[in-house]
Protein backbone atom coordinates (compact mmCIF):
# COMPACT_ATOMS: atom_id res chain seq x y z
CA UNK A 1 0.00 0.00 0.00
CA UNK A 2 1.14 3.12 -0.97
CA UNK A 3 0.29 5.03 2.36
CA UNK A 4 -0.30 3.33 5.50
CA UNK A 5 -2.07 6.36 7.08
CA UNK A 6 -4.89 8.16 5.37
CA UNK A 7 -3.33 11.21 7.16
CA UNK A 8 -0.22 12.79 6.56
CA UNK A 9 0.25 15.12 9.25
CA UNK A 10 -0.78 11.84 11.25
CA UNK A 11 1.93 9.56 9.53
CA UNK A 12 4.25 13.07 10.21
CA UNK A 13 3.46 12.89 13.69
CA UNK A 14 4.33 8.76 14.27
CA UNK A 15 7.75 9.57 12.52
CA UNK A 16 8.65 12.33 15.11
CA UNK A 17 7.80 10.43 17.81
CA UNK A 18 9.81 7.44 16.52
CA UNK A 19 12.64 9.42 17.03
CA UNK A 20 12.42 9.87 20.67
CA UNK A 21 14.42 7.20 22.36
CA UNK A 22 13.05 3.54 23.66
CA UNK A 23 9.80 4.88 21.44
CA UNK A 24 9.18 2.40 18.86
CA UNK A 25 6.87 1.98 16.02
CA UNK A 26 3.87 0.62 18.03
CA UNK A 27 4.19 2.93 20.66
CA UNK A 28 4.45 5.94 18.39
CA UNK A 29 1.32 5.24 16.85
CA UNK A 30 -0.50 5.23 20.36
CA UNK A 31 0.81 8.22 21.28
CA UNK A 32 -0.31 9.81 17.91
CA UNK A 33 -3.85 8.50 18.02
CA UNK A 34 -3.84 9.65 21.89
CA UNK A 35 -2.60 13.20 20.71
CA UNK A 36 -5.42 13.34 18.25
CA UNK A 37 -8.02 11.97 20.68
CA UNK A 38 -7.06 14.41 23.21
CA UNK A 39 -8.70 17.83 23.59
CA UNK A 40 -6.83 20.19 21.62
CA UNK A 41 -6.50 22.44 24.28
CA UNK A 42 -4.38 19.51 26.01
CA UNK A 43 -2.01 18.22 22.83
CA UNK A 44 -1.29 22.25 21.86
CA UNK A 45 -0.31 22.63 25.41
CA UNK A 46 2.63 19.38 24.83
CA UNK A 47 3.24 21.14 21.64
CA UNK A 48 3.76 24.78 23.73
CA UNK A 49 5.94 23.39 26.03
CA UNK A 50 8.13 21.62 23.89
CA UNK A 51 8.33 24.62 22.03
CA UNK A 52 9.39 26.75 25.27
CA UNK A 53 11.82 24.56 26.36
CA UNK A 54 13.54 25.13 23.42
CA UNK A 55 12.93 28.88 23.22
CA UNK A 56 13.83 29.89 27.52
CA UNK A 57 16.05 26.80 28.51
CA UNK A 58 19.44 27.53 28.15
CA UNK A 59 22.86 26.75 29.94
CA UNK A 60 23.92 28.74 33.76
CA UNK A 61 27.29 30.32 32.36
CA UNK A 62 28.92 29.19 35.27
CA UNK A 63 28.10 25.86 35.56
CA UNK A 64 26.63 25.00 32.64
CA UNK A 65 23.27 23.60 34.21
CA UNK A 66 20.09 24.49 32.83
CA UNK A 67 18.56 27.40 33.48
CA UNK A 68 15.84 30.12 32.49
CA UNK A 69 18.27 32.75 34.18
CA UNK A 70 21.78 33.75 33.35
CA UNK A 71 23.30 31.44 36.35
CA UNK A 72 21.31 28.74 37.46
CA UNK A 73 19.33 28.83 41.12
CA UNK A 74 22.09 26.47 42.82
CA UNK A 75 25.12 28.88 41.72
CA UNK A 76 23.20 31.94 42.83
CA UNK A 77 22.33 30.69 45.83
CA UNK A 78 24.66 32.47 48.76
CA UNK A 79 24.05 29.76 51.65
CA UNK A 80 25.44 27.52 49.28
CA UNK A 81 29.32 25.81 49.71
CA UNK A 82 31.36 27.09 46.80
CA UNK A 83 34.66 25.74 48.11
CA UNK A 84 33.20 22.24 46.87
CA UNK A 85 32.25 21.39 42.98
CA UNK A 86 30.72 18.52 42.72
CA UNK A 87 31.59 17.55 38.24
CA UNK A 88 28.98 15.42 36.78
CA UNK A 89 28.30 14.80 33.19
CA UNK A 90 24.55 15.73 32.38
CA UNK A 91 22.22 18.33 34.09
CA UNK A 92 19.75 15.39 35.18
CA UNK A 93 22.64 14.24 37.07
CA UNK A 94 22.44 17.48 38.95
CA UNK A 95 18.44 16.98 40.11
CA UNK A 96 19.35 12.99 40.99
CA UNK A 97 22.56 14.16 43.56
CA UNK A 98 20.41 17.15 44.83
CA UNK A 99 17.34 15.41 45.92
CA UNK A 100 19.70 13.41 48.49
CA UNK A 101 20.29 16.91 50.28
CA UNK A 102 23.80 15.37 50.99
CA UNK A 103 25.43 18.25 49.21
CA UNK A 104 25.62 21.50 49.35
CA UNK A 105 28.42 22.79 47.47
CA UNK A 106 28.06 23.61 44.19
CA UNK A 107 27.99 21.55 40.62
CA UNK A 108 29.55 22.16 37.14
CA UNK A 109 27.86 20.27 34.25
CA UNK A 110 30.43 18.81 31.75
CA UNK A 111 27.54 18.06 28.89
CA UNK A 112 29.51 14.53 28.36
CA UNK A 113 32.33 12.42 29.25
CA UNK A 114 35.27 11.65 27.42
CA UNK A 115 35.28 8.86 25.13
CA UNK A 116 37.88 7.73 22.51
CA UNK A 117 35.57 5.28 21.04
CA UNK A 118 33.21 8.04 19.87
CA UNK A 119 35.81 10.29 19.51
CA UNK A 120 35.08 12.47 22.22
CA UNK A 121 37.93 14.55 23.31
CA UNK A 122 38.24 17.15 26.53
CA UNK A 123 37.58 19.69 24.16
CA UNK A 124 33.94 18.53 23.14
CA UNK A 125 33.27 18.86 26.86
CA UNK A 126 33.21 21.35 29.29
CA UNK A 127 36.72 20.97 30.81
CA UNK A 128 38.15 24.08 30.07
CA UNK A 129 35.27 25.97 31.79
CA UNK A 130 35.77 23.66 34.74
CA UNK A 131 39.15 25.02 34.76
CA UNK A 132 38.55 28.75 34.33
CA UNK A 133 36.45 28.05 37.68
CA UNK A 134 39.24 26.88 39.81
CA UNK A 135 40.24 29.67 42.11
CA UNK A 136 41.33 29.90 45.45
CA UNK A 137 38.02 29.58 47.17
CA UNK A 138 37.73 25.98 45.26
CA UNK A 139 38.84 23.24 47.86
CA UNK A 140 37.87 19.88 46.84
CA UNK A 141 36.18 18.91 43.59
CA UNK A 142 33.82 16.11 43.66
CA UNK A 143 34.31 14.07 40.60
CA UNK A 144 30.45 12.31 40.31
CA UNK A 145 31.14 10.80 36.68
CA UNK A 146 29.08 7.81 36.03
CA UNK A 147 30.66 4.72 37.11
CA UNK A 148 31.77 3.34 33.92
CA UNK A 149 34.67 3.38 31.30
CA UNK A 150 34.28 7.17 29.90
CA UNK A 151 33.19 8.36 33.54
CA UNK A 152 36.26 6.69 34.84
CA UNK A 153 38.48 7.91 32.16
CA UNK A 154 37.10 11.18 32.78
CA UNK A 155 37.69 11.40 36.36
CA UNK A 156 41.28 10.23 36.10
CA UNK A 157 41.77 12.96 33.57
CA UNK A 158 40.47 15.81 35.58
CA UNK A 159 42.53 14.48 38.38
CA UNK A 160 45.68 14.85 36.28
CA UNK A 161 44.81 18.48 35.51
CA UNK A 162 43.47 19.46 38.98
CA UNK A 163 46.04 17.94 41.46
CA UNK A 164 49.08 19.83 40.06
CA UNK A 165 46.78 23.10 41.38
CA UNK A 166 46.87 21.78 45.04
CA UNK A 167 43.33 21.20 44.53
CA UNK A 168 41.91 18.15 46.59
CA UNK A 169 40.30 15.65 43.68
CA UNK A 170 37.31 13.18 44.96
CA UNK A 171 35.35 10.55 43.41
CA UNK A 172 32.07 8.94 45.02
CA UNK A 173 32.24 5.71 46.60
CA UNK A 174 31.84 2.14 44.75
CA UNK A 175 30.45 -0.18 46.63
CA UNK A 176 27.28 -2.24 47.59
CA UNK A 177 24.21 -0.45 46.50
CA UNK A 178 21.86 -0.65 49.65
CA UNK A 179 18.43 -2.78 49.29
CA UNK A 180 20.95 -5.28 46.90
CA UNK A 181 21.48 -8.96 48.17
CA UNK A 182 25.46 -9.95 47.89
CA UNK A 183 25.33 -12.68 46.06
CA UNK A 184 23.17 -10.46 42.90
CA UNK A 185 26.79 -7.83 43.20
CA UNK A 186 28.75 -8.29 40.03
CA UNK A 187 32.14 -9.28 40.39
CA UNK A 188 33.87 -5.78 39.37
CA UNK A 189 31.33 -4.34 41.68
CA UNK A 190 32.44 -6.76 44.96
CA UNK A 191 36.15 -6.49 43.96
CA UNK A 192 35.59 -2.27 43.99
CA UNK A 193 33.42 -2.41 47.42
CA UNK A 194 36.26 -5.22 49.01
CA UNK A 195 39.12 -2.67 47.54
CA UNK A 196 37.23 0.37 49.02
CA UNK A 197 36.69 -1.43 52.58
CA UNK A 198 36.13 0.90 55.98
CA UNK A 199 36.74 0.15 59.22
CA UNK A 200 33.51 0.03 61.33
CA UNK B 1 12.92 21.23 47.97
CA UNK B 2 10.52 24.11 46.82
CA UNK B 3 11.37 23.43 43.09
CA UNK B 4 12.83 20.36 42.08
CA UNK B 5 13.79 21.29 38.47
CA UNK B 6 16.05 24.58 37.49
CA UNK B 7 13.41 25.41 34.93
CA UNK B 8 9.56 26.03 34.78
CA UNK B 9 9.65 25.18 31.20
CA UNK B 10 11.52 21.84 31.96
CA UNK B 11 8.79 21.02 34.72
CA UNK B 12 6.28 22.05 32.49
CA UNK B 13 7.57 19.39 29.57
CA UNK B 14 7.79 16.42 32.12
CA UNK B 15 4.45 17.00 33.32
CA UNK B 16 2.71 17.52 30.07
CA UNK B 17 5.02 14.44 28.90
CA UNK B 18 3.33 12.42 31.89
CA UNK B 19 0.08 12.75 30.94
CA UNK B 20 0.99 10.75 27.93
CA UNK B 21 -0.37 7.15 28.02
CA UNK B 22 2.40 4.82 29.56
CA UNK B 23 5.13 7.05 30.01
CA UNK B 24 5.85 7.10 33.96
CA UNK B 25 8.14 10.08 35.48
CA UNK B 26 11.36 8.35 34.53
CA UNK B 27 9.85 8.28 30.82
CA UNK B 28 8.75 11.57 30.97
CA UNK B 29 12.15 12.95 32.25
CA UNK B 30 14.18 10.68 29.79
CA UNK B 31 12.21 12.06 26.88
CA UNK B 32 12.41 16.05 28.40
CA UNK B 33 16.08 15.80 28.09
CA UNK B 34 16.38 14.17 24.85
CA UNK B 35 14.05 17.06 23.94
CA UNK B 36 16.31 19.59 26.11
CA UNK B 37 19.59 18.39 24.22
CA UNK B 38 18.09 17.90 20.57
CA UNK B 39 19.12 20.28 17.54
CA UNK B 40 15.79 22.95 17.73
CA UNK B 41 14.94 21.94 14.29
CA UNK B 42 14.04 18.71 15.64
CA UNK B 43 12.44 19.73 18.72
CA UNK B 44 10.21 22.30 16.75
CA UNK B 45 9.19 19.38 13.84
CA UNK B 46 7.87 17.35 16.61
CA UNK B 47 6.18 20.25 18.14
CA UNK B 48 4.82 21.60 14.95
CA UNK B 49 3.45 17.43 13.59
CA UNK B 50 1.82 17.72 16.98
CA UNK B 51 0.05 21.21 16.09
CA UNK B 52 -0.34 20.05 12.66
CA UNK B 53 -2.18 16.44 13.34
CA UNK B 54 -4.83 18.79 15.57
CA UNK B 55 -5.46 21.49 13.10
CA UNK B 56 -5.52 19.45 9.86
CA UNK B 57 -6.64 16.04 10.62
CA UNK B 58 -10.60 15.72 11.28
CA UNK B 59 -12.76 13.10 10.34
CA UNK B 60 -14.42 11.63 7.44
CA UNK B 61 -17.87 13.18 6.76
CA UNK B 62 -18.85 9.39 5.72
CA UNK B 63 -17.63 6.66 7.78
CA UNK B 64 -16.13 8.65 10.59
CA UNK B 65 -12.10 7.36 9.96
CA UNK B 66 -9.45 9.98 10.06
CA UNK B 67 -8.56 12.08 6.98
CA UNK B 68 -7.44 15.78 6.10
CA UNK B 69 -10.03 15.39 3.07
CA UNK B 70 -13.70 15.96 3.12
CA UNK B 71 -14.19 12.33 3.19
CA UNK B 72 -11.53 9.70 3.18
CA UNK B 73 -9.36 8.28 0.62
CA UNK B 74 -11.07 4.94 1.43
CA UNK B 75 -14.58 6.24 0.89
CA UNK B 76 -12.99 8.09 -2.02
CA UNK B 77 -12.07 5.03 -3.91
CA UNK B 78 -14.46 3.84 -6.72
CA UNK B 79 -12.70 0.29 -6.74
CA UNK B 80 -13.76 -1.12 -3.29
CA UNK B 81 -17.25 -2.49 -2.29
CA UNK B 82 -19.80 0.04 -1.04
CA UNK B 83 -21.87 -2.84 -0.23
CA UNK B 84 -20.13 -4.20 2.99
CA UNK B 85 -19.39 -2.15 5.69
CA UNK B 86 -16.90 -3.24 8.34
CA UNK B 87 -17.60 -1.68 11.70
CA UNK B 88 -14.67 -0.72 14.02
CA UNK B 89 -13.91 1.30 17.00
CA UNK B 90 -11.53 2.95 16.69
CA UNK B 91 -9.50 4.46 13.59
CA UNK B 92 -6.28 2.66 14.56
CA UNK B 93 -8.41 -0.29 13.67
CA UNK B 94 -9.20 0.28 10.05
CA UNK B 95 -5.17 0.90 9.50
CA UNK B 96 -4.59 -2.92 11.36
CA UNK B 97 -7.52 -4.12 9.63
CA UNK B 98 -6.74 -2.72 5.97
CA UNK B 99 -2.91 -3.89 6.57
CA UNK B 100 -4.52 -7.40 5.72
CA UNK B 101 -5.69 -6.81 2.37
CA UNK B 102 -8.53 -8.95 2.69
CA UNK B 103 -11.00 -6.32 3.09
CA UNK B 104 -12.02 -4.28 0.10
CA UNK B 105 -15.09 -2.90 1.51
CA UNK B 106 -16.16 0.25 3.10
CA UNK B 107 -15.10 1.16 6.74
CA UNK B 108 -17.19 2.75 9.86
CA UNK B 109 -15.28 3.84 13.27
CA UNK B 110 -17.95 4.33 15.92
CA UNK B 111 -15.31 6.15 18.43
CA UNK B 112 -15.91 3.62 20.78
CA UNK B 113 -17.95 0.97 22.50
CA UNK B 114 -20.58 0.44 24.38
CA UNK B 115 -20.18 0.12 28.07
CA UNK B 116 -22.68 0.63 30.47
CA UNK B 117 -20.40 0.55 33.47
CA UNK B 118 -18.28 3.48 31.92
CA UNK B 119 -21.79 5.02 30.92
CA UNK B 120 -20.78 4.91 27.19
CA UNK B 121 -24.14 4.67 25.60
CA UNK B 122 -25.15 4.32 21.99
CA UNK B 123 -25.25 8.01 21.73
CA UNK B 124 -21.96 8.49 22.70
CA UNK B 125 -20.56 6.82 19.59
CA UNK B 126 -21.01 6.84 15.90
CA UNK B 127 -24.02 4.51 15.41
CA UNK B 128 -26.81 6.87 14.37
CA UNK B 129 -24.22 7.74 12.32
CA UNK B 130 -24.15 4.37 10.84
CA UNK B 131 -27.53 3.34 10.84
CA UNK B 132 -27.86 6.70 8.18
CA UNK B 133 -25.27 4.77 5.60
CA UNK B 134 -27.72 1.67 5.71
CA UNK B 135 -29.35 2.21 2.44
CA UNK B 136 -30.30 -0.34 -0.40
CA UNK B 137 -26.79 -0.94 -1.43
CA UNK B 138 -25.32 -2.10 1.90
CA UNK B 139 -25.36 -6.23 1.88
CA UNK B 140 -23.91 -7.10 5.09
CA UNK B 141 -22.12 -5.13 7.99
CA UNK B 142 -18.92 -6.75 9.56
CA UNK B 143 -18.72 -6.04 13.10
CA UNK B 144 -14.81 -5.88 14.10
CA UNK B 145 -15.36 -4.91 17.34
CA UNK B 146 -12.86 -5.77 19.76
CA UNK B 147 -13.20 -9.40 21.27
CA UNK B 148 -14.04 -8.02 24.69
CA UNK B 149 -17.35 -7.23 26.56
CA UNK B 150 -17.69 -3.93 25.47
CA UNK B 151 -16.96 -5.06 21.84
CA UNK B 152 -19.96 -7.81 22.45
CA UNK B 153 -22.46 -5.45 23.94
CA UNK B 154 -21.93 -3.24 21.19
CA UNK B 155 -22.08 -6.05 18.12
CA UNK B 156 -25.54 -7.67 19.87
CA UNK B 157 -26.59 -3.94 19.93
CA UNK B 158 -25.78 -3.54 16.80
CA UNK B 159 -27.34 -7.10 15.28
CA UNK B 160 -30.43 -6.14 16.79
CA UNK B 161 -30.55 -2.39 15.25
CA UNK B 162 -29.37 -3.88 11.76
CA UNK B 163 -30.82 -7.32 11.27
CA UNK B 164 -34.37 -6.24 10.92
CA UNK B 165 -33.61 -4.31 8.14
CA UNK B 166 -32.81 -7.41 6.34
CA UNK B 167 -29.10 -6.79 6.09
CA UNK B 168 -26.73 -9.48 6.99
CA UNK B 169 -24.72 -8.78 10.20
CA UNK B 170 -21.66 -10.83 10.63
CA UNK B 171 -18.42 -10.57 13.22
CA UNK B 172 -14.96 -11.58 13.36
CA UNK B 173 -14.09 -15.31 13.78
CA UNK B 174 -13.05 -16.18 17.57
CA UNK B 175 -10.38 -18.60 17.76
CA UNK B 176 -7.22 -20.22 18.39
CA UNK B 177 -4.69 -17.31 16.83
CA UNK B 178 -2.01 -18.31 14.54
CA UNK B 179 1.53 -19.27 15.51
CA UNK B 180 0.00 -20.50 19.45
CA UNK B 181 0.46 -22.99 21.77
CA UNK B 182 -2.24 -24.97 22.59
CA UNK B 183 -1.69 -25.53 26.12
CA UNK B 184 -1.38 -21.88 26.79
CA UNK B 185 -4.61 -20.43 25.35
CA UNK B 186 -6.96 -19.45 27.76
CA UNK B 187 -10.09 -21.56 28.64
CA UNK B 188 -12.61 -18.58 27.18
CA UNK B 189 -10.96 -18.92 23.51
CA UNK B 190 -9.93 -22.46 23.72
CA UNK B 191 -14.39 -22.46 23.99
CA UNK B 192 -14.85 -20.26 21.61
CA UNK B 193 -12.36 -22.76 19.37
CA UNK B 194 -14.58 -25.67 19.99
CA UNK B 195 -17.87 -23.62 19.78
CA UNK B 196 -17.10 -22.61 16.32
CA UNK B 197 -15.13 -25.42 14.63
CA UNK B 198 -15.24 -25.69 10.68
CA UNK B 199 -15.27 -28.67 8.88
CA UNK B 200 -11.93 -29.59 7.04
Amino acid sequence: MAQEYSSQALAILIDELRRLPSIGKVSAQRLAFHILKAPSERALSLADAIRAVKEKVHYCTVCWNITESETCDICYDAKRNPSIICVVEEPKDVITLDRTGEFRGLYHVLHGALSPLDNITPEDIRTRELMLRLNDTVQEVIVATNPNIEGDATAMYLSRLINPLGIKVTRLARGLPMGGDLEYADDITLARALEGRTEI
